[in-house]
């Protein structure tokens, strides 16, 4: 984050009342600043919960309101929300059905969530993320990071909950996604972290970094940048090879900018990526490209792939009018 | 452009070919590549084209659809669309009452969007949009840059469009949205041209510059870098200065990011330019922040501000369906 800042220390604060500005007719800022939450609360159904660390918007802010999330709780950058905020957000949502949070699998925001569950009284669910591909499975560890599928999991989610599903059913739903769904991104240039004005790792303008985190965690390999079309064959191998398509399943596909990525970049992945799922067999049944879940300005993107069956499908086709996406 | 590439010969192609499998449900590409049009052309009503050079997607391609542009012919990066390109989208969309052509004002558009007018037989008015109040109105010359208040001139036209009017009419329209329609940017790093893989100009990273164009032109001041809150200042009474509101009108906001800032950056510069707003009792009616307008992976963001009567506040909110706006 080399631009547009005032403060360090206030990146959160000013960039959660930007949001606010922008957002006001869909959502409210908490006067503590500690969630985001959906205008129309309360409603008669189990509520969603997500949050994170701040630096990934429009994530999860961006994904509040009909047919998604109920409420966020953004940490400081690239920290957890503390258990307060997330204790306040449900408080916030609960309706008395129940509040289901979703999660991405990092040991300081599973930790803290734990924390706020055990601070309220509310029933809740945790759902734990855990869709890049790029680390190996570990047994016994925490296990593999939670990116960009995230949103996934909260739209679908999202529509189940708007449907009537209950706690119980939501959390197998979301193991049910979970299991279906996986990304791999590749970083082209690393995003400077505000509190220290330095970039968060080291990558050369020669290299690229396959299978990045979204913190810029380390990934698979660290490699000579290669072409568009070689980066697309890459993640799309790498994506596909742990999915395994069941009759009636359909390709619903991600292509996310880390953030300094333009438009006219994504495009040309676009292009790449769906040139190698046809090289595949894979034709995408749906598929969006953008800015989704960013590492601030780091350069570069992931790609996630979920296979939805026909309940699925239509929990995806289902309305949804969030900051960042309607349809 | 320094990051997801195949070839700088293939940049225009390689992105419209991208583009279109992403949105292949509103728009079809032209067999040559000529020209990007909306699946359900031939209306019987005044067709909108637009077009200009490729590297500020998603301008103008995504905005072709239902409520806005009927086609755009999107050059080489940086370049003029061909006579030939613009004459194939007049052809394809034209249903017999007319072409409404929107134009961003820069010579080579004009140019090449005049002798298109030359080799087609469709009736056509031409709406030139300078709303870029960094450079002076020059007498006889070729007037201002046409920078991101265009996607408001094809908004509100297209809505227009659909609601009826006729050539002439709309031709009006537009001059009457340019008159109340200002924009400014500025610069915090360059892009960098595929074609030559150098920065399109010199800055350095404790500089900016206020006031640039689109392309990288120069602008009013290249000035130390500034905190958000300045520069929101700046770019506010830079372009509050040029607009006189009437009674009745409200002032809809654009704040766009240039391709290589990131959405937390362009939350926190809607902070700021919310607060300076605030302080010159401007209370936005509606407003949008995103990438909207880019220069490929330049770092900035340019604010425009459009005042709307009722009749134009009517036209902005009509329903609008396109791959970057919708509504």
């Amino acid at each position: 984050m080399t631009g547009f800042i005032n403060d360090a220390s206030r990146v959160r604060l000013d960039g959660l009342n930007g949001f606010a500005r922008l957002h006001g007719e869909l959502v409210i800022l908490d006067d503590g600043a500690r969630h985001v939450r959906r205008r129309s609360v309360k409603l008669d159904r189990v509520a969603l919960v997500s949050g994170g660390g701040s630096g990934h918007e429009p994530m999860h802010v961006g994904f509040v309101g009909a047919g998604m999330l109920d409420a966020a709780c953004p940490g400081e950058v690239f920290t957890a929300p503390t258990p307060d905020q997330i204790a306040s957000a449900i408080a916030a949502v609960d309706a008395g059905r129940g509040v289901l949070l979703i999660v991405k699998n990092y040991s300081g925001d599973l930790m803290n969530f734990g924390m706020a569950v055990d601070m309220v009284s509310t029933p809740t669910a945790t759902v734990s993320v855990e869709d890049d591909v790029s680390v190996p499975r570990v047994f016994g560890g925490v296990g593999r990071r939670g990116v960009a599928g995230t949103l996934v999991v909260e739209k679908l989610l999202g529509a189940a909950a708007e449907a009537g599903a209950d706690l119980q059913a939501l959390a197998a739903l979301g193991e049910r996604v979970n299991a279906r769904l996986r990304s791999m991104g590749v970083a082209l240039r690393p995003c400077v972290v505000p509190q220290t004005n330095l970039p968060n790792f080291a990558l050369s303008p020669s290299e690229m970094e396959l299978g990045v985190g979204i913190h810029g965690e380390a990934g698979r390999h660290r490699v000579p940048r290669m072409s568009a079309d070689a980066i697309a064959s890459e993640l799309v191998t790498a994506v596909l090879s742990e999915l395994a398509p069941e009759a009636g399943d359909d390709a619903l596909v991600l292509l996310n900018g880390f953030g300094a990525t333009p438009p006219a970049e994504l495009y040309i992945m676009a292009n790449s990526i769906g040139g190698a799922l046809e090289r595949a067999g894979v034709r995408p049944w749906r598929w969006l490209a953008g800015s989704f879940a960013t590492s601030l300005d780091m350069a570069g993107c992931s790609l996630t792939i979920a296979l939805l069956d026909r309940q699925l499908k239509g929990f995806w086709d289902a309305p949804v009018h969030t900051a960042a996406w309607r349809w």
